[in-house]
Parts: structure tokens; sequence; C-alpha cells
């Protein structure tokens, strides 16, 4: 009993079916009650195609109302959305079609030369653009009046900064309770619009998807990034919450000028990794509401946020864990003290049950319950936590931990550096050495000795940058993460 | 894993130990650490008495913080908190007692001329005072950290409306979904603060505890209704939401006179039975939001709720199942078109798996995952609901149905006439005629001629009253709820 509902889209356009579900860069709405109606037509015409219950498949497309009609056609057949990265290479792709065995790979037609070239990768699914798919006729079935929580809505591979992809698997009880988690940690306002620039086929965007129909909340879905019609849309159309990782938020507050936001705007919902201090005071200066936030694809979106109360308080926190969650910080198996770094493990109903067909990569990941993240971090005297860094990214020099984020938060501080990474280079006699890349403004003075001078002012010696590179920019993932992997790679060749 | 999540009060006292948990009538408030410490202090005591995990514990108190404390301190232990309704008879309560096979009686010390006369009623159940708790020594186990949401938290008795009292079962996970439901569909403020003068020995009284919890939200709680209480909580101490029953807002509109509700007053929750029409328009023309709702002990309180945006379009209806909820209107074991009147069924995650220990009264009330109600109401074209009556409560005359809510409704619009109760009197013409009890202004010229007269402009000449009382006060249970089962024993003798 308690693991059925309503079908989620179906329920929603009986709610409000004249509520905007959809909102496009453009200023055109759909209802609830339209998407409702294509998401129905779609499934028909999938069914004709010959999707059927349970079957996986692979979804390729920028964020559009097409992609979330697709998304929500596969829950009324009962199908597994597999969603994928539009950033990926060919080969990466196919990887993950194969992984996850699906059926189907669904894409937008303006993806078609990337699609012509994964069709050579010998992906065994069948390949079928959106307007193809809209032009099949439509054969009606029974589509779900339900919804099985326990049953698996989408599959999404992890993000390159922690290792080989392993296929993340959400069911619905996973996004239904990442989306009541927010809720009950932000609020649910009336008149709420959330903004979603993060691509749906990550969770970051995904989730903005859901919390829309658990609200009846308006989505405005932009196709990318672009910092100066957010910023628009914030002022002017309503936008009361945003999504955001640093990178974004930085080129945001840059766009702005001397402008604020209105009082309309109430969160600026910052994920995607460590914030480095100067942005978090850069939006306290300017009166914007972040919400620092932890959480990853394993945990369906945030899992940790800090709460608008202590957000002055605890800068550079993200907070504590969500009502239904847990959070652990464990170190040398065993429950570390306040403030001592440790890996985080957490737990709740929006942690996924597992990767995809990773009967080790799952051994060794879940624990009684609890998911072992492989990020570091502590939790102070108060219970509030903070994310240090991602294990993978830990830099080890002479014995010494050096967390990259730490140093790039302290690069961030100087005038005319826009964007900053840290790497590891191996090295013969620490092991490895901190190494920074930089983007700068262009006519600004920086130079490798003042950056290195500065840093020794703020930094233990060992952690100072050993080396500079000024590049144009860095590598970033389709969430716009730091890709710091990327960043070794070029220091120390192929790892 | 989507079975459990942390223990709510651990979890709340963690997230925001310094908020108001409860605060009380005369302005004493209790944070939710501090209710959290008492709690835990409760549950070493009840642990000293020897309360164990899995016990039936009968609760007999007013609403007090004592009473909050001893819930919590249950949920610690993990035994099952069974809510007496404190203005039942001795030998009601013994009923309620032995029925739910409780082995303990906790009650508050106010009641103790109540709990002696019922210790003779020889109810197998060891009786100790809130107060002889507080004395005894703590004895520390482990308190549950986490919560099973398929485990039994209260049993209460469905009230005396339908029926011999059955022992309704709720889990966690009921009243999880059902404030979760509510949340969704009320939205959630900052600033929130919940009103309880509903008794919380019944559900909807209950409930505001559970979203205190799970919202981080002040419940002010009152140990009963008094109008001119609760205006003063609106105008002056930023109540924003609160719960009544129709005879309740009555009360209210005539008290606060020619005043209006202050901005930060945002919802009117109104349950207990349908509501007249005359109210509705009264609070229409005070531009108080009333949000009329629709549910019972069964359904850990609301199931359907009129939104915002239609309380004036619908007047009158009890809206749309909350989201996570379905129902529906069953005639004839067929789904009824719309506009007809059927038996309603509800199924949902926040309904009950069943009532304790009757398996008769189970077999018969739940079919395939849904509830059937005993109520009677129709859907309209838009998938509205109104609740048209009790199926207890309905007259059957000359083989037309007779709703005795739509001649109360009728005799509330009538000037000097307070409050209207309408049962069926046995006839041997007509099998049963529609009588009228009324309490009226005592400076009033109404006479019983007068309203026969008023109800012939409006009714069919069957549902026109054949007889008037005029009575001080109606028979109204602990919930105001009207008991017109009473106003039926006492035109027919014991039924």
């Amino acid at each position: 009993m308690m693991d059925t509902m309503p079908h989620w889209l179906e329920k929603r356009a009986q709610l409000t079916p004249e509520r905007t579900a959809i909102q496009l860069e453009d200023g055109t709405d759909h209802t609830f009650q339209k998407m409702r109606d294509d998401a129905i037509s779609f499934a028909y015409q999938l069914n004709t195609a010959g999707v059927q219950r349970g079957d996986h498949i692979a979804i390729l497309s920028q964020n559009s109302y097409e992609m979330a009609v697709a998304i929500h056609a596969l829950s009324y057949i009962g199908a597994v959305g597999v969603l994928l990265n539009t950033r990926l290479s060919p080969r990466e792709l196919a990887y993950q079609i194969k992984d996850s065995e699906s059926a189907f790979l669904l894409y937008d037609e303006r993806l078609n030369d990337k699609t012509v070239a994964l069709k050579r990768e010998d992906i065994h699914a069948r390949t079928i653009s959106f307007t193809d798919v809209r032009s099949l006729k439509e054969t009606s079935f029974q589509a779900a009046r339900e919804i099985n929580l326990n049953k698996t809505f989408t599959i999404m591979y992890t993000s390159g900064t922690t290792g080989f992809p392993k296929g993340v698997q959400h069911t619905y009880g996973n996004h239904w309770w990442s989306a009541v988690s927010s809720a009950l940690n932000l609020g649910l306002h009336e008149h709420d619009r959330w903004l979603a620039a993060l691509p749906l086929f990550h969770v970051g965007g995904f989730s903005i998807l859901i919390r829309s129909l658990a609200y009846g909340m308006p989505v405005h879905l932009h196709e990318r990034f672009d910092a100066k019609k957010i910023n628009d849309e914030i002022m002017e159309n309503g936008v009361s919450i945003v999504s955001v990782v640093s990178v974004m938020l930085e080129e945001m507050i840059r766009t702005m000028g001397d402008d604020q936001y209105p009082e309309t705007f109430r969160c600026m919902l910052l994920g995607g990794g460590p914030a480095p201090l100067p942005l978090l005071k850069a939006c306290k200066d300017k009166n914007i509401p972040v919400i620092q936030t932890y959480g990853m694809t394993e945990t369906s979106s945030q899992i940790s946020t800090l709460s608008h109360e202590d957000a002055i308080r605890k800068l550079g926190s993200a907070g504590k864990p969500l009502f239904p969650a847990q959070l652990n910080i464990v170190k040398d198996n065993q429950l570390a003290r306040p403030g001592e770094i440790g890996e985080i493990y957490v737990k709740g109903p929006m942690v996924t049950s597992g990767y995809y067909k990773r009967k080790d990569a799952n051994a060794r990941s879940f624990k009684n319950g609890w998911l072992k993240t492989g990020d570091l971090g502590y939790i102070d005297e108060e219970g509030y936590l903070y994310v240090v860094d991602r294990r993978k990214d830990l830099i080890i020099s002479g014995g010494e931990n050096v967390y990259p984020a730490e140093i790039e938060s302290v690069l961030k501080e100087i005038n005319g550096i826009y964007d900053a990474g840290v790497a590891g280079k191996k090295d013969e006699k620490w092991g490895e050495i901190p190494v920074a890349f930089i983007v700068k403004d262009e006519s600004s003075e920086v130079t490798k000795e003042s950056v290195i001078d500065y840093c020794k002012t703020k930094l233990a010696k060992y952690k100072v940058p050993k080396d500079v590179f000024f590049v144009h920019e860095l590598p970033r993932n389709a969430s716009k993460k730091l890709l710091r992997r990327k960043l070794s790679e070029r220091l120390n060749g192929d790892m």
C-alpha cells in the first residue's frame, strides 16, 4: 500500500490542469494538461515503435520541452530512461548505451551528427529521433495510472570526477523523496518558479522536473546556461529559485553588475562541489540568498543543505542532512569526532539502491544501508557539514593531505582571477605537488610569481602551488563541475 | 531502505534545536531541543515503570505540552499510543482500553476523578499519572534513532458518528504521508504557525504535532476551543493556519465582529463534515481563506481539499484528492458518472491499513487497497468532490433520500439561528421524516412555524422538517462534529 501512488503527471494534470508546467526561454508555456496529453500521445507512438514496459530507453537530448515529454511518456509505459550526457564522445556514449542494455536510443535531431557517429559504434539499440516518433501513428494501451515507488525510473551515469562511469539507478521513490525533502527544507510557496539551466540529463536538472509535478510549480527550462538570460528571468519574470554551480553563479554576479535581485527571488540553490568562500561572501554582500548544498547523482540531488537561518553564520558549510536523510563521517572505520575529517557516509530514501550491474562496486560502496560517498568532510560541534574535497582529487604531498578546493578558494580571492583549478603533479621527492590552472581577466597583471606570493600569505607552505598555468578555460562537465582529473592528465600524462 | 528514516523529534532537534515546537496559551514556549530532552527523560522514566517496545499505552489527557511529550516518548520506546477521548464515559473508555489491549493507562492528573471511576471498570491496565511517571528515576536504554514507517504509532477509535467504536491503526508512514500531502497542497512558509485547538486525541489535532516535526513549525497548543483566544492569536501572535470545524468557525466569525484577519493569516483548514454554504459565504465576505477538507480518522486527517485558487469558484466542494491520494465514487459496484451520488472510496499511503482486531470490519471496509468510507458524495465534471452526507445519517423518507446536511445548511441561513441539526424520526407512513433541532439567539423571534415556512421556500416538500425543537446546544463530539445519532436517539428511543 505504501509503495503506490497516483501517476505523477496524470495526477498533476487532474489537480491543476491550467497551471504552467514548463516555460521556455522564448516565453512559450505549456500547461500540465498539455504536457500530459503530449506525453500520452508520445507514449502511444513509442508503443507503436515497439517500446515496452521494463525496456531501458537511452535519451540523448539537450534541455527541451520534447525531452521532458519523452521522459514522462516513458513513465506512462513503465520503461526506464537512461539519460545521456550530450557532451560525451560517441565512444563514451556507446559504452553507456551498451552497459545499460538500452533497447532504444531516442534522440533530438539537433544531435543528428553525434548520433550518426554513435551508430558506427555498434550499440545494438534501435535509433529513433523525437521527430520520427512523432510521425508514427498512436497505438493506445493502458497507460500507467499508478506509480510503484520501488520501480526504477531513471539510470544516470556518474560524472567523470569520480572514476569509471557507473549507471546510478533511481527509483520513483528516490526521486519522490528527494522532491519532498527539498520542499521540507526550502519551503513551498504558491508563486514559486524554478529555473533549470542545469541539464536534465544530470540529476540536478532532472530533479526540478519532478519537483514541478509534486508541487504544481512552473519550471523555466533553458537549453543552456546564459548568465544574462537567467538574470533577466529573475529580474523580470518572477523566477524565485535557480539551481546553479559555483562557476555559473560567479558569472551571474559579474553580469548583474550593481543590480540587486528583487524580493520575489528567494533561493539560489548552489551545488556541484565545495563553493569558494569569496563567492559566498560576494553573495552575502549582494543579499543573494544562497543555499549551499551537498549531493551527488547517487543521492538524487541535494542530501544536505544549509538553511536560510544559518547561511551567514555558517558560511561555507553544506549544512545539515535533509529531514529524511542521515549523514556520518567515518575515519578508520569509526565515527569521526566533531571537526575530524573523514569519509562522508549517507543514508536515506533518496539514496540509490545501487549501480546497474555493478556487484563489486555495490559491495564496496554500500554498507548496512549506508552509501560510502568517497568524499571527505567533517561535522562541526553544532552538527554542520563541511565538505572538504572529493577523495579522488585528494593530493598527498610529503605525507600531508592537500585539498585542491581549499587552494582554489584562495586563488579566487585574487583580483583579476576568474576561475582556478588545482591538481596534483607527480613528484619524485614529495609524491605529489599541487599545481594551479588559472583563468584570468585579460587586462589583469596577475603573474605566476604574484599568485604564488599571495598563496604563501594564506596557506601552509606545502599547500602553495609549485607551478601556475594560465589557460583560457578549465575543463568542466555539462554540470559545470570542475574535472580535476583532466588537469591531472595534463600534468602527468595518461593516468 | 525506503521504510526507515531518522526519528522525527530527534532529527528535528538536530536541525532546528532553538525553534519553538509548542507555544501554550499563556505564551510559554518550548523549543524542539527541550521537547526532545523532555521526551527522552520521560521515555527513560516509562522504561523504569516497565513500558516496553511494542506495548500499547492508553493516554487520557486534554491538550497539553505534557501530552505531546508523552506521545513522543512512546516513539522513542517503540510503543503504540492509544489516544482516548476525554469526553467518553468510564464505561466507553474501559471498552477502548480493553479492546486495544493496552498494558498501561497514562493520564493527566487533572482527569483524576474520571480515572478513579475508570479503574472500577476492571481494565487490566496499570494506571499511572504523568506526574507519577515524572517522579520515577530515569533508566536509560537505546532510544530509537530511526523510525520504521510500517510500524504502528497510534490507535484512535472512530467517533460515534459512524457506529460502534473501532480502533484505527496509524503507522508512522500514514502520519508521515499525511503531513507531506498537506504541505504539498497548502504550501510551506518559513513563518507558519499552526494553531491546534482540536484535541490531540483526534487525528485532526494529532496531525498538527507531526507536521510541526516535519516542517520545523511552531504549534500554538490550546487546551480547549475558545473563539476569542484563537482570534487573538491570529490577530496578534502570527498564527497563520488554524484547523477548525464549522461550529468553531461560526463562533469565531461572530466573535470577531467587524475585524478582519491580518495578512499573516493564510489558511482556515475546515474539516469535520460538510460545511454549510452560509458559513462559507460569510467567510468569503470577510476574506477569510477557508480551505474546505474531507477526511476522517481512517485517512489520518485530510485526504481531499479545495485549493486556494478554487475556493470561490467551487464554494462548498471538498476539492480534489491530495497528490498521493486517490478517490472514487462507487454506485452499484461501478464507478459513478460525474454528478452521480455514490459511496466515497479512498486510497493512498495515508489511509489506515485496518482496524485493530476487526477482521470482519476490515473485510467489509477494504477492497483491493481501497477504503469504503461509508460517506456519500459526487464528483463534478471538473473532478471536484462534493460530500453529500454520512451514509449512517441518511434519512430515507417515502423512498426519497434526504441528506440532513442539506437541510441544516438551509436552517442556518435564517437570521437568529446559531446551530442546527437534523435527524430522521421513524414514521409509519413515510418510513422516516426529517426533524430539526435548533439553537437560536435568545432575543430572536424565530418560531417553529417561521422555520418551516422558510424551509418550504428552499426545499422540496419531502425535505422540510416535520417538527422543530429549540435546544440550548447540540450534541457534538470532542472535535465538535455533530452527533446526529444522538438526535435520532432522542426522537426514536434506543436505536
